[in-house]
Protein backbone atom coordinates (compact mmCIF):
# COMPACT_ATOMS: atom_id res chain seq x y z
CA UNK A 1 0.00 0.00 0.00
CA UNK A 2 1.29 3.45 -1.07
CA UNK A 3 0.39 6.49 0.85
CA UNK A 4 -1.19 9.06 -0.81
CA UNK A 5 0.95 11.51 0.22
CA UNK A 6 3.81 10.37 -2.90
CA UNK A 7 1.01 11.41 -5.29
CA UNK A 8 1.19 15.02 -7.52
CA UNK A 9 -1.99 16.58 -6.12
CA UNK A 10 -4.64 14.48 -4.65
CA UNK A 11 -7.85 15.45 -5.84
CA UNK A 12 -8.48 12.82 -8.93
CA UNK A 13 -5.52 10.84 -9.16
CA UNK A 14 -6.53 6.99 -9.09
CA UNK A 15 -3.84 5.75 -6.73
CA UNK A 16 -4.74 6.81 -3.88
CA UNK A 17 -6.03 4.25 -0.93
CA UNK A 18 -9.56 4.28 -1.52
CA UNK A 19 -11.67 6.15 0.12
CA UNK A 20 -14.81 4.47 0.51
CA UNK A 21 -17.49 6.93 -1.79
CA UNK A 22 -17.38 7.15 -4.74
CA UNK A 23 -17.65 11.00 -5.35
CA UNK A 24 -21.09 12.35 -6.38
CA UNK A 25 -22.39 9.29 -6.94
CA UNK A 26 -23.95 9.50 -3.55
CA UNK A 27 -23.67 12.04 -0.90
CA UNK A 28 -21.68 11.77 1.74
CA UNK A 29 -20.30 12.97 4.78
CA UNK A 30 -17.18 13.32 6.05
CA UNK A 31 -16.49 14.55 9.94
CA UNK A 32 -12.50 15.84 9.57
CA UNK A 33 -10.67 17.24 12.44
CA UNK A 34 -8.67 19.95 11.39
CA UNK A 35 -5.76 19.97 14.07
CA UNK A 36 -5.08 22.28 16.40
CA UNK A 37 -3.73 25.38 14.56
CA UNK A 38 -0.37 23.99 12.73
CA UNK A 39 -2.19 23.23 9.70
CA UNK A 40 0.89 20.45 9.24
CA UNK A 41 -0.79 18.22 11.86
CA UNK A 42 -4.26 17.60 9.76
CA UNK A 43 -3.93 13.91 9.19
CA UNK A 44 -2.99 12.41 5.43
CA UNK A 45 -6.66 11.13 5.33
CA UNK A 46 -8.21 14.88 6.29
CA UNK A 47 -6.46 15.96 3.42
CA UNK A 48 -7.40 14.07 1.11
CA UNK A 49 -10.56 13.79 2.14
CA UNK A 50 -10.79 18.16 1.55
CA UNK A 51 -8.97 17.98 -1.47
CA UNK A 52 -12.13 15.51 -2.90
CA UNK A 53 -15.22 17.86 -1.63
CA UNK A 54 -17.52 19.44 -3.35
CA UNK A 55 -18.37 21.58 -0.29
CA UNK A 56 -16.40 22.64 2.65
CA UNK A 57 -19.12 23.48 5.84
CA UNK A 58 -15.80 25.07 8.05
CA UNK A 59 -15.44 26.67 11.71
CA UNK A 60 -13.76 29.70 12.86
CA UNK A 61 -10.00 29.05 13.89
CA UNK A 62 -9.76 26.95 10.35
CA UNK A 63 -6.64 28.44 8.26
CA UNK A 64 -6.52 29.61 5.04
CA UNK A 65 -3.90 27.27 4.16
CA UNK A 66 -6.13 24.43 5.02
CA UNK A 67 -8.93 26.17 3.30
CA UNK A 68 -6.88 26.95 0.12
CA UNK A 69 -6.53 22.63 -0.13
CA UNK A 70 -10.13 22.62 -1.66
CA UNK A 71 -11.12 22.20 -4.99
CA UNK A 72 -11.30 25.81 -6.70
CA UNK A 73 -14.50 24.60 -7.48
CA UNK A 74 -15.58 23.38 -3.75
CA UNK A 75 -18.39 25.77 -2.08
CA UNK A 76 -17.29 26.99 0.80
CA UNK A 77 -19.79 27.67 3.74
CA UNK A 78 -18.56 29.41 6.72
CA UNK A 79 -20.42 28.34 9.89
CA UNK A 80 -18.30 29.69 13.20
CA UNK A 81 -19.19 32.45 15.15
CA UNK A 82 -17.93 35.78 13.51
CA UNK A 83 -17.53 38.82 15.56
CA UNK A 84 -20.33 40.47 16.12
CA UNK A 85 -23.42 38.24 15.78
CA UNK A 86 -23.90 34.83 16.89
CA UNK A 87 -23.07 31.59 15.73
CA UNK A 88 -25.18 29.84 13.56
CA UNK A 89 -27.45 27.29 15.32
CA UNK A 90 -25.71 23.79 15.82
CA UNK A 91 -29.46 22.50 14.17
CA UNK A 92 -29.01 24.87 11.16
CA UNK A 93 -25.52 23.21 11.07
CA UNK A 94 -26.94 19.79 10.76
CA UNK A 95 -29.48 20.55 8.45
CA UNK A 96 -26.83 22.05 6.19
CA UNK A 97 -25.05 18.91 6.20
CA UNK A 98 -28.50 17.03 5.37
CA UNK A 99 -28.74 19.41 2.56
CA UNK A 100 -25.77 19.41 0.79
CA UNK A 101 -25.71 15.41 0.82
CA UNK A 102 -28.95 15.00 -0.40
CA UNK A 103 -27.74 17.18 -3.74
CA UNK A 104 -25.02 14.30 -3.73
CA UNK A 105 -21.88 16.13 -3.12
CA UNK A 106 -19.42 14.91 -1.16
CA UNK A 107 -19.63 17.37 2.24
CA UNK A 108 -16.38 17.80 4.28
CA UNK A 109 -17.27 19.38 7.83
CA UNK A 110 -13.91 20.67 8.74
CA UNK A 111 -13.66 21.51 12.35
CA UNK A 112 -10.76 22.63 14.74
CA UNK A 113 -8.95 20.11 16.64
CA UNK A 114 -11.41 16.68 16.72
CA UNK A 115 -14.61 15.84 16.02
CA UNK A 116 -15.37 14.02 18.76
CA UNK A 117 -13.41 16.06 21.57
CA UNK A 118 -15.72 19.14 22.25
CA UNK A 119 -16.79 19.42 18.39
CA UNK A 120 -19.97 18.76 18.85
CA UNK A 121 -19.29 16.02 15.90
CA UNK A 122 -21.39 13.58 17.80
CA UNK A 123 -24.42 16.03 17.35
CA UNK A 124 -23.88 15.85 13.67
CA UNK A 125 -23.26 12.42 13.41
CA UNK A 126 -26.17 11.47 14.89
CA UNK A 127 -28.56 13.66 13.00
CA UNK A 128 -27.11 12.26 9.93
CA UNK A 129 -27.86 8.78 10.85
CA UNK A 130 -31.40 9.51 11.61
CA UNK A 131 -31.18 11.44 8.21
CA UNK A 132 -29.74 8.21 6.61
CA UNK A 133 -26.94 9.85 5.64
CA UNK A 134 -23.85 8.08 5.22
CA UNK A 135 -20.80 9.93 6.62
CA UNK A 136 -17.17 9.31 8.19
CA UNK A 137 -15.41 10.59 11.21
CA UNK A 138 -11.46 11.64 10.54
CA UNK A 139 -9.74 12.14 13.76
CA UNK A 140 -8.14 15.20 14.16
CA UNK A 141 -5.38 16.17 16.55
CA UNK A 142 -6.55 17.28 19.73
CA UNK A 143 -5.81 20.70 21.08
CA UNK A 144 -6.08 19.07 24.58
CA UNK A 145 -2.94 16.68 24.03
CA UNK A 146 -1.10 18.96 21.20
CA UNK A 147 -1.31 22.24 22.79
CA UNK A 148 0.53 21.18 26.28
CA UNK A 149 3.39 19.28 23.81
CA UNK A 150 3.65 22.32 22.16
CA UNK A 151 4.38 23.89 25.32
CA UNK A 152 6.58 21.36 26.69
CA UNK A 153 4.18 19.62 28.65
CA UNK A 154 3.56 15.86 28.75
CA UNK A 155 -0.32 15.28 29.73
CA UNK A 156 0.83 12.09 31.07
CA UNK A 157 4.18 11.14 32.37
CA UNK A 158 5.33 7.91 34.62
CA UNK A 159 5.03 8.87 37.97
CA UNK A 160 3.97 12.41 37.85
CA UNK A 161 0.70 11.57 35.95
CA UNK A 162 -1.22 8.17 35.11
CA UNK A 163 -4.33 9.93 33.55
CA UNK A 164 -5.47 13.10 31.63
CA UNK A 165 -9.16 14.33 32.01
CA UNK A 166 -9.95 16.73 29.36
CA UNK A 167 -13.45 18.79 30.19
CA UNK A 168 -14.33 22.18 28.75
CA UNK A 169 -14.39 25.51 30.88
CA UNK A 170 -17.32 26.66 28.44
CA UNK A 171 -20.43 24.47 29.98
CA UNK A 172 -19.98 26.93 33.40
CA UNK A 173 -21.22 30.09 31.10
CA UNK A 174 -23.21 28.64 28.31
CA UNK A 175 -26.53 27.30 30.16
CA UNK A 176 -25.48 28.39 34.26
CA UNK A 177 -25.30 24.22 34.37
CA UNK A 178 -22.56 22.62 36.32
CA UNK A 179 -22.17 19.64 34.90
CA UNK A 180 -18.69 19.21 35.17
CA UNK A 181 -18.04 17.20 38.57
CA UNK A 182 -14.97 19.58 39.39
CA UNK A 183 -14.83 18.09 43.13
CA UNK A 184 -14.46 14.65 41.86
CA UNK A 185 -11.84 15.77 39.45
CA UNK A 186 -9.84 17.18 41.96
CA UNK A 187 -9.20 13.94 43.53
CA UNK A 188 -8.43 11.92 40.84
CA UNK A 189 -4.70 13.40 40.81
CA UNK A 190 -3.92 12.90 37.28
CA UNK A 191 -3.56 15.91 34.39
CA UNK A 192 -6.70 18.02 34.10
CA UNK A 193 -6.72 19.73 30.62
CA UNK A 194 -9.29 22.92 29.99
CA UNK A 195 -10.45 23.89 26.70
CA UNK A 196 -12.41 26.50 26.05
CA UNK A 197 -12.30 28.14 29.87
CA UNK A 198 -10.34 30.86 29.72
CA UNK A 199 -13.24 33.11 31.04
CA UNK A 200 -14.51 30.56 33.64
CA UNK A 201 -11.01 30.87 35.10
CA UNK A 202 -11.15 32.20 38.52
CA UNK A 203 -14.36 29.97 38.92
CA UNK A 204 -13.15 26.83 38.17
CA UNK A 205 -9.54 27.42 39.73
CA UNK A 206 -11.63 27.97 42.60
CA UNK A 207 -13.84 24.92 42.79
CA UNK A 208 -10.75 22.39 42.67
CA UNK A 209 -8.94 24.49 45.41
CA UNK A 210 -12.54 24.01 47.97
CA UNK A 211 -12.27 20.49 47.06
CA UNK A 212 -8.79 20.04 48.09
CA UNK A 213 -6.51 20.25 45.34
CA UNK A 214 -3.24 21.62 46.53
CA UNK A 215 -2.79 25.74 45.93
CA UNK A 216 0.67 25.07 45.23
CA UNK A 217 -0.17 22.71 41.90
CA UNK A 218 1.24 23.55 38.95
CA UNK A 219 -1.05 25.30 36.12
CA UNK A 220 -0.60 26.63 32.75
CA UNK A 221 -2.70 28.35 30.23
CA UNK A 222 -1.53 28.41 26.65
CA UNK A 223 -2.90 31.04 24.15
CA UNK A 224 -2.76 29.96 20.62
CA UNK A 225 -0.49 26.92 21.21
CA UNK A 226 0.72 25.04 18.07
CA UNK A 227 1.07 28.46 16.04
CA UNK A 228 3.95 30.92 15.83
CA UNK A 229 1.80 33.23 18.34
CA UNK A 230 1.60 30.93 20.93
CA UNK A 231 2.00 31.97 24.25
CA UNK A 232 2.09 31.09 27.92
CA UNK A 233 1.86 31.92 31.79
CA UNK A 234 2.58 29.49 34.16
CA UNK A 235 2.28 29.19 37.69
CA UNK A 236 0.50 27.94 40.82
CA UNK A 237 -3.32 26.67 41.11
CA UNK A 238 -4.15 29.15 43.25
CA UNK A 239 -2.39 32.47 41.10
CA UNK A 240 -2.75 31.13 37.40
CA UNK A 241 -6.24 32.97 37.10
CA UNK A 242 -4.81 35.95 38.35
CA UNK A 243 -1.76 35.60 36.33
CA UNK A 244 -3.76 34.85 33.57
CA UNK A 245 -5.84 38.06 33.26
CA UNK A 246 -2.89 39.83 34.21
CA UNK A 247 -1.01 38.87 30.88
CA UNK A 248 -4.08 39.34 28.91
CA UNK A 249 -4.21 35.52 27.75
CA UNK A 250 -7.64 35.36 25.50
CA UNK A 251 -9.44 32.53 23.77
CA UNK A 252 -8.26 30.48 21.93
CA UNK A 253 -6.45 28.95 24.85
CA UNK A 254 -5.73 25.62 26.97
CA UNK A 255 -5.34 25.54 30.02
CA UNK A 256 -3.41 22.35 32.28
CA UNK A 257 -3.41 21.66 35.99
CA UNK A 258 -0.85 18.81 37.30
CA UNK A 259 2.18 17.94 38.44
CA UNK A 260 3.98 17.40 34.74
CA UNK A 261 3.16 21.62 33.87
CA UNK A 262 6.51 21.82 35.74
CA UNK A 263 7.94 19.97 33.14
CA UNK A 264 7.45 22.33 31.05
CA UNK A 265 10.62 24.50 32.18
CA UNK A 266 13.16 21.76 30.76
CA UNK A 267 10.93 20.67 27.63
CA UNK A 268 10.24 23.92 26.06
CA UNK A 269 10.75 22.93 22.65
CA UNK A 270 9.03 25.11 20.25
CA UNK A 271 9.24 28.63 21.63
CA UNK A 272 12.78 28.46 21.20
CA UNK A 273 12.69 27.16 17.41
CA UNK A 274 11.63 30.62 16.51
CA UNK A 275 12.95 33.86 18.63
CA UNK A 276 10.58 36.01 18.22
CA UNK A 277 7.91 34.22 20.10
CA UNK A 278 6.76 35.36 23.47
CA UNK A 279 6.91 32.76 25.70
CA UNK A 280 5.92 34.27 29.12
CA UNK B 1 2.02 29.24 2.37
CA UNK B 2 2.10 25.46 0.65
CA UNK B 3 1.14 22.66 2.54
CA UNK B 4 3.77 19.69 2.00
CA UNK B 5 1.80 17.78 0.24
CA UNK B 6 1.28 19.19 -2.94
CA UNK B 7 4.96 17.82 -3.78
CA UNK B 8 6.05 14.75 -5.66
CA UNK B 9 7.72 13.52 -2.71
CA UNK B 10 8.67 15.11 0.07
CA UNK B 11 12.37 14.37 0.93
CA UNK B 12 14.41 16.36 -0.83
CA UNK B 13 12.22 18.62 -1.69
CA UNK B 14 13.41 22.92 -1.32
CA UNK B 15 9.35 24.45 -0.88
CA UNK B 16 8.54 22.15 1.80
CA UNK B 17 7.27 24.20 5.35
CA UNK B 18 10.59 24.65 6.97
CA UNK B 19 11.59 22.32 9.43
CA UNK B 20 13.38 23.60 12.05
CA UNK B 21 16.14 21.42 11.30
CA UNK B 22 19.27 21.63 8.89
CA UNK B 23 19.44 17.79 7.78
CA UNK B 24 22.33 16.20 9.31
CA UNK B 25 24.03 19.51 9.58
CA UNK B 26 23.21 19.04 13.70
CA UNK B 27 21.59 16.11 15.07
CA UNK B 28 18.08 16.19 16.45
CA UNK B 29 15.42 14.49 17.56
CA UNK B 30 11.75 14.20 16.03
CA UNK B 31 9.44 12.10 18.98
CA UNK B 32 6.50 11.49 16.37
CA UNK B 33 3.08 10.24 16.98
CA UNK B 34 2.21 7.92 14.18
CA UNK B 35 -1.55 7.24 15.25
CA UNK B 36 -3.76 4.55 16.00
CA UNK B 37 -3.18 1.95 13.39
CA UNK B 38 -5.08 3.30 9.97
CA UNK B 39 -1.39 4.81 8.28
CA UNK B 40 -3.25 7.48 7.08
CA UNK B 41 -4.20 9.00 10.46
CA UNK B 42 0.00 9.86 10.46
CA UNK B 43 -0.02 13.52 10.19
CA UNK B 44 1.54 15.75 7.24
CA UNK B 45 4.44 16.95 9.26
CA UNK B 46 4.86 13.01 10.70
CA UNK B 47 5.06 12.12 7.40
CA UNK B 48 7.90 14.55 6.07
CA UNK B 49 9.73 14.00 9.69
CA UNK B 50 9.63 10.51 8.53
CA UNK B 51 10.62 11.01 4.81
CA UNK B 52 14.15 12.98 6.02
CA UNK B 53 14.97 10.55 8.56
CA UNK B 54 18.34 9.25 8.49
CA UNK B 55 17.72 6.97 11.63
CA UNK B 56 13.94 5.60 12.41
CA UNK B 57 13.25 4.03 15.99
CA UNK B 58 10.20 2.56 16.12
CA UNK B 59 7.94 0.22 17.91
CA UNK B 60 5.57 -2.44 17.87
CA UNK B 61 2.57 -1.49 16.59
CA UNK B 62 4.01 0.66 13.61
CA UNK B 63 2.81 -0.68 10.58
CA UNK B 64 4.95 -1.42 6.93
CA UNK B 65 2.93 1.29 5.31
CA UNK B 66 4.89 4.37 7.56
CA UNK B 67 8.36 2.52 7.53
CA UNK B 68 8.56 2.47 3.67
CA UNK B 69 7.70 5.87 3.36
CA UNK B 70 11.51 6.33 5.34
CA UNK B 71 14.45 6.77 2.07
CA UNK B 72 15.97 3.56 1.78
CA UNK B 73 18.87 4.44 3.20
CA UNK B 74 17.83 5.40 6.63
CA UNK B 75 18.61 2.55 9.45
CA UNK B 76 15.43 1.48 10.66
CA UNK B 77 15.97 0.18 14.33
CA UNK B 78 12.90 -1.45 16.28
CA UNK B 79 12.52 -1.48 19.76
CA UNK B 80 9.45 -2.66 20.85
CA UNK B 81 8.68 -5.95 22.56
CA UNK B 82 8.84 -8.97 20.27
CA UNK B 83 7.12 -12.00 21.14
CA UNK B 84 8.77 -14.08 23.51
CA UNK B 85 11.62 -11.91 24.70
CA UNK B 86 11.24 -8.83 26.99
CA UNK B 87 11.26 -5.40 25.19
CA UNK B 88 14.29 -3.05 25.28
CA UNK B 89 14.80 -1.13 28.37
CA UNK B 90 13.35 2.57 28.22
CA UNK B 91 17.04 3.90 29.37
CA UNK B 92 18.31 1.73 26.25
CA UNK B 93 15.62 3.57 23.95
CA UNK B 94 16.71 7.46 25.54
CA UNK B 95 20.52 5.88 25.41
CA UNK B 96 20.17 5.29 21.64
CA UNK B 97 18.31 8.26 20.30
CA UNK B 98 21.34 10.47 22.12
CA UNK B 99 24.04 7.88 20.37
CA UNK B 100 22.43 8.88 16.94
CA UNK B 101 21.55 12.54 17.45
CA UNK B 102 25.36 13.14 18.77
CA UNK B 103 26.29 11.14 15.24
CA UNK B 104 24.89 14.26 13.24
CA UNK B 105 21.30 12.00 12.29
CA UNK B 106 18.09 13.32 11.84
CA UNK B 107 16.20 10.59 14.19
CA UNK B 108 13.11 10.35 14.06
CA UNK B 109 11.67 7.91 17.10
CA UNK B 110 8.09 6.68 15.86
CA UNK B 111 5.95 5.28 18.40
CA UNK B 112 1.96 4.51 17.94
CA UNK B 113 -0.62 7.03 18.71
CA UNK B 114 0.76 10.24 20.16
CA UNK B 115 3.70 10.11 22.36
CA UNK B 116 2.57 12.03 25.19
CA UNK B 117 -0.28 10.05 25.79
CA UNK B 118 0.97 6.65 27.75
CA UNK B 119 4.17 7.16 25.19
CA UNK B 120 7.08 7.28 27.57
CA UNK B 121 7.91 10.11 25.11
CA UNK B 122 8.22 12.35 28.24
CA UNK B 123 11.03 10.30 29.59
CA UNK B 124 12.20 10.09 26.27
CA UNK B 125 12.52 14.24 26.01
CA UNK B 126 13.71 14.86 29.35
CA UNK B 127 16.62 12.40 28.52
CA UNK B 128 16.95 14.49 25.18
CA UNK B 129 17.00 17.90 27.45
CA UNK B 130 19.64 16.58 29.89
CA UNK B 131 21.80 15.43 27.36
CA UNK B 132 21.44 18.83 25.49
CA UNK B 133 20.10 17.11 22.42
CA UNK B 134 17.55 19.27 20.23
CA UNK B 135 14.32 17.72 19.96
CA UNK B 136 10.83 18.65 18.51
CA UNK B 137 7.44 16.59 19.49
CA UNK B 138 4.92 15.87 16.30
CA UNK B 139 1.55 14.90 18.20
CA UNK B 140 -0.15 11.63 16.40
CA UNK B 141 -3.75 11.04 16.73
CA UNK B 142 -4.26 8.91 20.16
CA UNK B 143 -6.11 5.90 20.57
CA UNK B 144 -7.65 6.68 23.21
CA UNK B 145 -10.01 9.60 21.13
CA UNK B 146 -9.61 7.67 17.38
CA UNK B 147 -10.58 4.19 18.29
CA UNK B 148 -13.97 4.98 19.69
CA UNK B 149 -14.50 7.78 17.12
CA UNK B 150 -14.18 4.31 14.62
CA UNK B 151 -16.51 2.37 17.11
CA UNK B 152 -19.28 5.09 16.66
CA UNK B 153 -18.57 6.48 19.98
CA UNK B 154 -17.92 10.03 20.95
CA UNK B 155 -15.91 10.61 24.00
CA UNK B 156 -17.92 13.23 24.48
CA UNK B 157 -21.49 14.58 23.81
CA UNK B 158 -23.33 17.54 24.94
CA UNK B 159 -25.63 15.98 28.02
CA UNK B 160 -23.91 12.45 28.09
CA UNK B 161 -20.02 13.50 28.70
CA UNK B 162 -18.60 16.76 29.97
CA UNK B 163 -15.19 15.23 30.42
CA UNK B 164 -13.58 12.33 29.12
CA UNK B 165 -10.27 11.17 31.37
CA UNK B 166 -7.53 8.56 29.56
CA UNK B 167 -5.84 5.86 31.77
CA UNK B 168 -3.67 3.25 31.64
CA UNK B 169 -4.79 -0.15 32.64
CA UNK B 170 -1.07 -1.13 32.24
CA UNK B 171 -0.20 0.11 35.86
CA UNK B 172 -2.12 -2.47 37.61
CA UNK B 173 0.25 -5.09 36.50
CA UNK B 174 3.26 -3.60 35.75
CA UNK B 175 4.09 -2.66 39.38
CA UNK B 176 1.41 -3.69 41.40
CA UNK B 177 1.08 -0.24 42.44
CA UNK B 178 -2.14 1.54 42.21
CA UNK B 179 -1.52 4.79 41.08
CA UNK B 180 -4.77 5.43 39.22
CA UNK B 181 -7.67 6.39 41.78
CA UNK B 182 -10.36 4.37 40.10
CA UNK B 183 -12.62 5.53 43.07
CA UNK B 184 -12.51 9.06 42.39
CA UNK B 185 -12.63 8.19 38.30
CA UNK B 186 -16.38 6.70 38.82
CA UNK B 187 -17.55 9.71 40.79
CA UNK B 188 -16.67 11.99 37.65
CA UNK B 189 -19.51 10.71 35.66
CA UNK B 190 -17.79 11.39 32.58
CA UNK B 191 -16.26 9.36 29.49
CA UNK B 192 -13.71 6.95 31.12
CA UNK B 193 -10.95 5.28 28.20
CA UNK B 194 -8.87 2.59 29.65
CA UNK B 195 -5.38 2.01 27.11
CA UNK B 196 -4.03 -0.99 27.75
CA UNK B 197 -6.18 -2.59 30.00
CA UNK B 198 -7.58 -5.44 28.89
CA UNK B 199 -5.61 -8.41 31.05
CA UNK B 200 -6.97 -6.13 34.13
CA UNK B 201 -10.65 -5.53 32.63
CA UNK B 202 -12.03 -7.66 35.88
CA UNK B 203 -10.10 -6.02 38.10
CA UNK B 204 -10.87 -2.37 36.70
CA UNK B 205 -14.55 -3.00 36.61
CA UNK B 206 -14.87 -4.53 39.79
CA UNK B 207 -13.45 -0.96 41.41
CA UNK B 208 -15.25 1.12 39.52
CA UNK B 209 -18.27 -1.11 40.61
CA UNK B 210 -17.32 -0.74 44.36
CA UNK B 211 -16.64 2.75 43.90
CA UNK B 212 -20.51 3.32 42.95
CA UNK B 213 -20.06 3.36 39.36
CA UNK B 214 -23.31 2.18 38.17
CA UNK B 215 -23.49 -1.52 36.87
CA UNK B 216 -25.86 -0.86 33.75
CA UNK B 217 -23.28 1.55 32.71
CA UNK B 218 -22.53 1.54 29.62
CA UNK B 219 -18.98 -0.06 28.15
CA UNK B 220 -17.05 -1.76 25.41
CA UNK B 221 -14.17 -3.27 24.40
CA UNK B 222 -12.64 -2.36 20.63
CA UNK B 223 -9.83 -4.71 19.32
CA UNK B 224 -7.44 -3.45 16.56
CA UNK B 225 -8.93 0.03 15.97
CA UNK B 226 -8.76 1.92 12.98
CA UNK B 227 -8.00 -0.89 11.01
CA UNK B 228 -9.65 -3.79 9.07
CA UNK B 229 -9.12 -5.99 11.78
CA UNK B 230 -11.09 -3.69 14.27
CA UNK B 231 -13.69 -5.65 16.25
CA UNK B 232 -15.83 -4.58 19.85
CA UNK B 233 -17.89 -6.17 22.13
CA UNK B 234 -20.36 -3.50 24.15
CA UNK B 235 -22.07 -4.97 27.11
CA UNK B 236 -22.49 -3.17 30.37
CA UNK B 237 -20.15 -2.51 32.98
CA UNK B 238 -20.97 -5.23 35.29
CA UNK B 239 -21.01 -7.86 32.28
CA UNK B 240 -18.45 -6.11 29.97
CA UNK B 241 -14.84 -7.96 30.91
CA UNK B 242 -16.71 -11.16 30.90
CA UNK B 243 -18.22 -10.85 28.10
CA UNK B 244 -14.69 -9.68 26.60
CA UNK B 245 -13.36 -13.18 28.40
CA UNK B 246 -15.47 -15.38 26.10
CA UNK B 247 -14.93 -13.15 22.97
CA UNK B 248 -11.04 -13.36 23.68
CA UNK B 249 -10.74 -10.26 22.78
CA UNK B 250 -7.20 -9.56 23.15
CA UNK B 251 -4.29 -6.54 23.32
CA UNK B 252 -4.15 -3.76 21.88
CA UNK B 253 -7.30 -2.83 23.18
CA UNK B 254 -9.36 0.10 24.00
CA UNK B 255 -11.93 0.22 26.92
CA UNK B 256 -14.53 2.95 27.22
CA UNK B 257 -17.05 3.56 29.65
CA UNK B 258 -19.53 5.71 29.73
CA UNK B 259 -23.02 7.06 28.37
CA UNK B 260 -21.80 8.14 25.03
CA UNK B 261 -21.03 3.97 24.39
CA UNK B 262 -24.48 3.11 23.51
CA UNK B 263 -24.48 5.59 21.22
CA UNK B 264 -22.40 2.87 18.84
CA UNK B 265 -25.67 1.10 18.09
CA UNK B 266 -26.56 4.74 15.97
CA UNK B 267 -23.29 5.95 15.05
CA UNK B 268 -21.83 2.72 13.01
CA UNK B 269 -20.05 3.90 10.69
CA UNK B 270 -16.69 1.66 10.17
CA UNK B 271 -17.75 -1.55 9.78
CA UNK B 272 -19.90 -0.55 7.57
CA UNK B 273 -17.74 0.38 5.37
CA UNK B 274 -15.96 -3.33 4.78
CA UNK B 275 -18.28 -5.95 5.18
CA UNK B 276 -16.15 -8.83 6.11
CA UNK B 277 -15.64 -6.83 9.43
CA UNK B 278 -16.82 -8.68 12.10
CA UNK B 279 -18.47 -5.90 14.41
CA UNK B 280 -19.91 -7.99 17.41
Amino acid sequence: MSIVLREQGGAGSKDALPLSHEPSARGKVFLVGAGPGDAELITLKGLRCLRKADVVIYDRLIGPELLDEASSQAERVFVGKASGRHSIKQEEINALLIKYARQGRVVVRLKGGDPFVFGRGGEEALALAQAGIPFEVVPGISSAIAVPAYAGIPVTQRGLASSVTIVTGHEQTSCGSYDVNWEALAMVGGTLVILMGVETLPEITQRLLNAGLHPDTPAAVIQQGTVPQQRMVADTLVSIAERARAAKIASPAVTVIGAVVALSDLLTWFETLTPQLAGC
